[in-house]
């Protein structure tokens, strides 16, 4: 961390400030002092250093990062992949690209097992479905709930498909025992008592990034669950707002090679929500692959045009099946380069 | 709400569509048949109605609402402005521009005291103070939470201000029992399962706009809020995310005439928020005013730069004395046009 | 095109309206009358009408388009698609990948005709070169102007490398006589007086889109060029400008499969722009191959950390070599299926 | 400027650096070798120092510049207020709000004129009106071109108003002679070549941020136009562009006190374009005042609803009339403060 300070600052204000650094966190200090102003070098664990606080002195003029604020989603402290590994061996992670399909909402019995054998069928080691929905307005249809997952535990045992399903509330996790990843909506990226009750299990969390969040925020989020001591966190990219409005959101791609980058943690991408439109799914799909996420997660339903939600961005299991293969070509031939 | 069908659709198809909408909603349907394309216009109760469901349907081109869709938190139902009056007369609404005032996180006992004690006689009306605090890294203050309420009831026996601070969980409402006015932080604007439960109670909920939520989305979530039952509800505009940079957010001072056209609600703003630099409070403050905005909430802190969190953003005591006299002034010379 | 009236308006107002509407344009109206309002429906060239001269009578609720307000660059009334073929055979659509690479600046003979072979080796058809450099700053440096175009002549007599460079003035089009195809900077997208001059000659034209325009705004400014006469553009996202940070712009993957549907003109991207970054340049090429993108413009420089301008964007030549094999890989891929 | 190099630099690396940086601009480079890292502290004029170039070299960690990258536009070289002063005596700058009205297009002679004379009763001391319009679509109304600046002369002899319009094109240069400030549309705000041959003319410019452009941007390209020569440049901010769609376009009222720190140059403030709305001209009017704006640009017309373009952002004469009391009130409230 680089801290510049305000020109003509006394000596005794910068060794105060100094001896307050090395005494509250775990750091040296190297203080440079030039002809016009003084420049603090920190070398240490500033991960814990607010530079909120920092900033906030008023002899401070600016303060610069050098070392990313989080450190166990942080690449440079795990310099290996993570994998995702279920006890059955599904996996999210750790070569290939595993495909998570399923209905925006669960709606019966048949539509459920239906879709899950079908898209178990295409390929999909996972299956999604929505039991609590984050909707918009009070007035629209808010899931099956504790209904939704009680069937989606029917189709995982008629299938043998893990399941993932997103919770809203910290208090229904005891209903989600049967679940074996949990995902967190990106309207709740930033619920940190969420996140921080997620720390304590041992679940897989697929969390997925905000709307309006940037990829340093989703990472800090992450790094909220693997605080907690929970480390198998998936990242998914699901688009973010921007001013273009033919798309419902606009992909962010390059977020799959730069969180690949800075983290050991697995991306996914979500096709389905990232545009909102059906026809764009398998071109998004196939950008992911050739970025090589680690995953897709994706709305498939028997009937879209009469899905209880998001219709209009679900592909059927024919068009699912489609896509599967197109995407394995892409993920093999990018694999073989 | 106005359904445009793509072009060819047979006859009993539109009939069978038409059947559907009048069966399962409070709607009249009009249809006009052009000599390429059919439009269907809606009359009725349409805020319950799904554009998503709609627009997923094979044969419609594409759908816009004429009315809104939110009902209890729209000035066409209400027209009259709404206030929330405290027993102890303490409002926010109703005439007048309200001040809110205290530091962003309670610290200790005389802290909070001294900065009660001087914001009143500056002229706040409310207290404000956090205890539980959202903050990005898991490794930043989080604030002092069921102590930092005992300190802000205990402020508030001192001074008689009610108090506004923020709820980050619904397992903490209990401890919210001395809380005047609840808020809702801009990262919980979306947290659907914690507006449902705040519909349930019969307390002033300021509810802040998410970073990257439009206007309506502000107004949905009030709806959910409003639906359970609970209409005392204040919106709170604290800046959106944009590309600029030098301000923290991009205070959206439009929302204001904006939301008190569309909305019978009060509005306050927060300029701490909004621009996190303590140098550009008082002239947002001054926007504020001079847009009729209902209400200001501001950070104010003993000692800025050594407040726990965004010590940046905060300004004293003796900065906000200033800043009361001159939003009245402002808010006089609106008012008196 | 279909209009919402506000309630209550007279039979007279609305008729004369109707008139208008019919006099003034190539459309037909139906009126449809409702229990609450009235909606008219225009059919016919609604593509000369300006919506926003509609929205403006005070009787006037809303206005929707249905049909898009481009002509000439719109799929529907052109379904194949366009490629920009020159006489040499070099093309952009039409099939294929087309690779367009070379440095950011065009700085030395030595630089262009060294970096031109090697690219024409890996297998780019287009040679890229700024001479006239759009930058923040006026100190910075501007490019070589005359004189590189000059050098990029040279270089294109050396390799038989077509050559795509900037204009940034009409005044400068005399001196683009030996240039094959005219880039439109971002900047200018909207440069209206550019584009009606640019239409009036018969030269293809590669248009950026803006960092904050929206796909339609994109097409209406291929419009401009088209409505002069000239058909032969090329359009190119560059990514666009959101609240992240880590990447210079966010590439919007999404707009070439839908530019692609929307439009029959060709589509190409630019990852170096995009990202900012040299490491993430291979990867926003493999997803642009993977969405069928018809082409690819690349910075190359034989000495990125030396290079007079965005040298942190540009890859090395043996890079851009990997990167080819790459591309070819998947565009082959993604053809196969 | 501080530059952070990369870990394990070899000291002939550093000092050959060093060299170049000392050699090339007039700079000091102070040395820091800390046991990780070493940091380059630059002082002397770092505005010519491109730091894309810096960033590129491969030992580079990250650049920060401390000081801002613009010169003649600081207020820091320039602590006194600008004022843009007429030889008539008609200012923007120099204290008072600056009233600058008139219609989006010249129409007709007596349009333009009954609006100046109406205007200037109103206390404005500029007229606008577009000659040269940018339209988004090449089939929408473009103006009245060279007799629209015909009829503007016209208006100016009638009132005495000396008159803002729009140029779009160097080449439309010569027809300005009679123009008191030439306005560069925010579509043009990085037209670079354009802003160099208003930097070379002796005559006010009026520059309207880029929809996109962040406030440094704005500034860089103010100073281009100073650094020709052309010190009279007046900032203008008009609304940016975010993902909110109830107004056109969202203002930054906050630009008003940053740009007033950073710089010495009047700044105005659009809020017809801003909004997009004519019921919200008045509250951003007012909260420009508020912020202490040094003027207004307003779009008035006699006949909103029949104006050629913009109607729906029009305010009548009336109207403007009523805001000119209005913002003059809070104007004077403000500065008795």
């Amino acid at each position: 961390m680089i801290i510049v300070l305000k020109p003509g600052q006394k000596q005794a204000v910068i060794e105060e400030f100094v001896d307050k650094l090395t005494s509250r966190y775990d750091v040296k200090v190297n203080t440079w002092v030039g002809a016009h102003s003084t420049v603090l070098g920190l070398i240490g664990d500033t991960v814990s250093i607010d530079a909120e606080y920092i900033e906030a002195q008023d002899f401070v003029e600016s303060v610069k990062r050098v070392q990313e604020p989080y450190k166990k989603a942080n690449r440079k402290f795990h310099p290996e992949d993570t994998a995702v590994v279920l006890p059955s061996g599904a996996h999210i992670g750790g070569g290939g690209l595993t495909l998570i399909a399923g209905p925006c909402s669960v709606e019966s019995e048949e539509q459920i097992v239906t879709v899950a054998k079908s898209v178990k069928a295409s390929g999909a080691t996972f299956l999604r479905g929505g039991a609590f929905k984050p909707r918009t307005s009070p007035y629209s249809f808010q899931g099956m709930q504790d209904e939704g997952l009680r069937l989606l535990s029917l189709a995982k045992r008629e299938t043998g498909l893990p399941i993932v399903t997103e919770i809203m509330s910290i208090d229904h996790l005891p209903l989600f025992d049967d679940v074996d990843v949990i995902q967190v909506g990106a309207r709740n990226m930033q619920n940190f008592e969420l996140l921080k009750e997620l720390g304590k299990i041992r679940k897989p969390i697929l969390l997925k990034r905000g709307l309006a969040n940037t990829i340093e925020e989703l990472l800090m989020s992450a790094e909220y669950i693997m605080a907690g001591g929970n480390e198998q966190v998936i990242l998914c990219e699901r688009g973010i707002r921007t001013f273009e409005t033919i798309t419902r959101n606009t992909l962010d791609i390059s977020a799959v090679p730069v969180l690949k980058r800075l983290s050991h943690l697995p991306v996914v991408v979500d096709p389905s929500h990232a545009s909102g439109l059906n026809w764009l799914i398998e071109p998004l799909a196939l950008a992911a692959a050739a970025v090589q996420a680690d995953g897709l997660i994706i709305e498939v339903h028997n009937d879209p045009s009469h899905a209880l939600c998001d219709g209009a961005q679900s592909i059927t299991p024919a068009q699912f099946d489609v896509l599967a293969q197109k995407v394995s070509a892409v993920s093999a031939a990018v694999h073989a380069l």
